[in-house]
């Protein structure tokens, strides 16, 4: 029977020759994830199970990247603890404030994660790495404990929704757009445990960051993961970064899908989710008058260079509005540096940003431009539920980089068109 | 009798001739700062009492700098009950995310403090504008409410200490030392209540910002203010600056003082505050072997250009040491974007430090950079108690940006000549 890309993977990484959706299967793994606020809860549980040693001290990555540069004493605490973890045990990835970056975005950038490979991570937008043809997943902190001594995790094998890609986005429309607009159309549990997989001769025409925004995303549909099919774009990407051998994987021609979808990039507006669900999606001409108080251009979803550089392209000799706060985060240092060569900072300070050290601070309302009652956030982050990025009564708009950057100039929710 | 320069602006002030030490006094007001922390509390006490209206919107000062970009949802409260009070009474002189650097260094440069002005502000620091030759100080909350209704202060007039400058600085000691060597000789409470007079023929070897970062911390030796006599170096700083007519003061020459102390620039060597207070003071030749968790560049006291400039100058081409977080934060966007500019954002990223916006943050334990249990923070801001910088069993050691970087690249507290 036809194997998904995924089933693929699983069933290498499980030394099966076959799986079905629905079977329960062990996996070895290439790639263990945590960060400053997971780890700690799988580092306790370490102890506990009495483990002595992690299982490969290449296939960790420790990223302090959520509360930190130590937010409060609590924050330090559990940054602390991960410190020590890493360095008893040598953990080679383990980065830390002046390496680190936002995990999502550093461990495609570090070569961490390739093609073809086996990832889990103690946090739910793991699915990232999907856009480089690996299978990945968020997983709670006793599977990252499990994880980190045995090299091993078991999982269901899911079964798949196949999205036929075609066309070519139009301008100032990106991967956001595509994301948002396939869970406007699916909901935030149209794909509930199945793997979301993209292929199709529109696939060249989304660059690696449309698709690792894509894919990071996908948890927001409710899937176990989302995945790329892998082309020359991908292998552009992985030669400069991944120094290992990998395999690639190809769904087969009798691969049985839940469901195909059909998608002409074409079409696709800009798309914006209002609250409190990734799925209350409207296109920007629906928008209608929505005054804002605060923009956050950055995140795992939405922080790599090409999203700076849409916000720069937007911001560049124009003043964020009087009653907007505009706060941009490169994501890893890596970007933060190239936005400083390329002269984005110098825009964004011009127009009246402030730009952060890398952090997912905002985003899951932790720090850095936290919400008061009754605040309005353009954000480019993952979600906008209840609360999310601070007061029970805030609320976040999500959106693209550029649709971020426009509102932020006008001080209301604003297409691009109206700034340029 | 003779008045000293803080008694005569006093006076003039208060519309009186002759003040002299002790006297009480109520003095027409230049300026009123507030922050973010101390701005909410005087506006409760402006709404208890019944008040309708500020005295002159020019002449207030809000800056959202301690705990902004809102590092939680009180945080988020007090900056949006802040903006609508600034809203509200139209203060020209508001500073939100995007405008705002923290207080002490932003108002300076927007030429909102100049010679001879008085000034009060709800900020312990407030004494910084002393270097420009005004009298200004650290008030509570009720007096900024006050001050910002009425336009007047009560105060009682400060005896003084006087400081004779002379000679010159040798290379990588600056103002930061100066003024610690000072607390070190005097103690924290070694000016209680008095102003501590900068003249002599050193003065000219002293820049602008060594004047700020001195005047800044003339709190920590508990002295009302700090105040330097107008030169040339003042003159050149205003006019670029100040847009409205100023006087300038110089202590009569039969001023009486407390205590005369002479002090030669040349004599001074990098000096560090260990814990827990600013006047445990050692020259950094009797530091011996102090190992540290993390550095932080920045605050009111050192987070102008040439604390930026220091560091790089330190840092270029080197690398951070592996157990050491490296935070710096340029005090304001204009500083922040010359950084760019200048090339400084290359050779810190480089370097392995992070860059964080403009913000009060780490000084006063807010958060960007919170220490856990146990650790060391070499730090350029200005005080040392127990707990300051998060857990009560963390330690912070006060030094300049030079020794700061230095200690960064070291992993332990060490001389710019060891790096260099």
């Amino acid at each position: 029977m036809g194997m998904t890309m995924t089933q693929k993977i699983l069933a290498a990484h499980a030394g099966l020759d076959q799986v079905t959706a629905g079977q329960l299967i062990n996996a070895k793994l290439d790639m263990v994830l945590g960060n400053d606020i997971t780890t700690p809860v799988a580092i306790k549980e370490f102890e506990k199970a009495g483990f002595t040693d992690i299982f490969d001290k290449d296939k960790v990555s420790i990223v302090l990247d959520h509360f930190s540069p130590n937010k409060d004493i609590k924050a330090a605490q559990q940054c602390k603890q991960c410190r020590s973890f890493a360095r008893r045990f040598d953990v080679t990835n383990f980065y830390d404030v002046g390496t680190m970056g936002i995990e999502h975005a550093l461990l495609p950038e570090k070569g961490l994660v390739g093609p073809g490979e086996c990832i889990i991570g103690a946090d739910s937008h793991t699915c990232t790495y999907g856009a480089l043809n690996a299978f990945s997943t968020g997983v709670g902190s006793t599977d990252m404990c499990a994880g980190m001594a045995s090299g091993e995790c078991w999982f269901k094998v899911p079964s798949a929704i196949k999205f036929n890609i075609h066309g070519k986005l139009n301008p100032w429309v990106s991967g956001k757009d595509v994301i948002l607009h396939i869970i406007g159309m699916i909901g935030v549990d149209g794909a509930l445990y199945k793997s979301m997989e993209f292929s199709g001769d529109g696939l060249k025409n989304l660059s690696m960051d449309d698709r690792l925004c894509i894919a990071n995303m996908a948890i927001e549909a409710g899937a176990k993961n989302g995945i790329f099919e892998f082309d020359e774009i991908t292998e552009a990407y992985v030669k400069e970064r991944v120094n290992r051998p990998y395999k690639t994987y190809k769904a087969d021609e009798d691969a049985v899908y839940d469901q195909i979808i059909d998608l002409d990039l074409s079409t696709i507006k800009s798309t914006i989710a209002f609250p409190h669900l990734p799925e209350n999606t409207k296109t920007i001409d629906e928008v209608g008058e929505v005054k804002i108080d605060q923009i956050v251009i950055g995140s795992c979803t939405n922080g790599r260079i090409s999203d700076m550089e849409a916000a720069a392209a937007v911001l560049k000799g124009k003043k964020i509005h009087r009653d907007v706060r505009a706060i941009i985060i490169p994501a890893t240092q890596k970007i933060w540096l190239e936005c400083v060569k390329r002269g984005y900072m110098d825009i964004f300070i011009e127009a009246g940003c402030i730009v952060s050290t890398p952090t997912c601070g905002p985003c899951l309302g932790g720090y850095m431009g936290i919400l008061a009652e009754g605040e309005r956030c353009v954000s480019t982050t993952n979600r906008n539920f209840v609360g999310r990025m601070g007061h029970v009564d805030s609320e976040v708009y999500l959106a693209s980089p550029a649709i971020a950057a426009a509102s932020g100039i006008m001080g209301r929710i604003a297409d691009v068109k109206e700034v340029m």
